[in-house]
């Protein structure tokens, strides 16, 4: 529409409603972003940004790594691997760097942790909301893709599913 | 390189260094993802999602309004609107929707959190990280954009300073 500006607070106001109680839990836990050179990635948000190295995991046979980093104290991470990987996956405000072997990619998502994903997705089907992946297909099971209202992919999945799906 | 995998345990500690003690104060504030229908957008986010509206700021000299969201509680949102910027601005792991009117783009961009943006931008000269926008150029000042090696945009801004900067 020529001249049309943004909403207006009315229109702000009618568009925001209050979610179910069941996003009471919800987290905004990662936004992913691909990487060509992951040593210089690592280097650039360690290094320049101060970030830290949360976990890398290694999904060979599907051949790309993941490496989670977040501003969180480098004593605060977990030992043993599967604590770890529960503990890594509740960290709010993560970056997911994504590096497929030996290929490039633009995609992109957000990430929201939930604490039950099969009650979540249940009520993004009762709100037609649309899939990419649901939590029962696929090869991870447990893990779910719904699109926003432009396409972006947003995962679903709850931080303790994580430490056997992140184990390949 | 034909059958090379991701990087060894020894590649990823070589590539992973410490922050300079500046660093220690960043957060990750911002995923900046660009919406075509900001109503259907803020319906999703907030309904669907559970995300609550932290504050909508509009730019109408440049034609574009920006929406923060996230997990925050409503009771929190400052009524003044310096201080609910100020707030928005500090709050970790935000959605920024960015709605231009009558355009669109698929950019995308992070944004980090740091309490002296010129002392931030300074250690990043030095250290050669590459400016989209320095602090003191353009129409924004104290707000900078650097590139990460893939490229991607990361706004580097303080939260005080964006009270001014919101005020169009």
């Amino acid at each position: 529409m020529e001249g049309r500006g943004g909403l207006t607070d009315e229109e702000v106001s009618a568009a925001c409603k209050e979610g179910d109680a069941i996003t009471k839990d919800y987290m905004m836990q990662q936004t992913m972003l691909r990487v060509k050179d992951p040593a210089r990635s690592l280097d650039f948000y360690t290094r320049i940004l101060g970030m830290t190295l949360l976990q890398k995991i290694d999904f060979p046979s599907m051949r790309f790594t993941l490496y989670f980093l977040g501003y969180e104290e480098k004593s605060e991470i977990p030992g043993d691997i599967k604590e770890r990987t529960a503990w890594t996956f509740s960290r709010r405000a993560t970056i997911e760097l994504t590096h497929n072997w030996g290929s490039e990619s633009d995609e992109r998502h957000i990430g929201i942790a939930v604490p039950d994903v099969y009650a979540a997705c249940k009520l993004f089907e009762e709100q037609k909301v649309t899939f990419v992946k649901k939590p029962d297909s696929g090869k991870m099971k447990d893990l779910a893709f719904v699109q926003d209202p432009d396409g972006y992919w947003i995962e679903i999945f709850s931080p303790n599913n994580m430490v056997s799906l992140m184990s390949p």
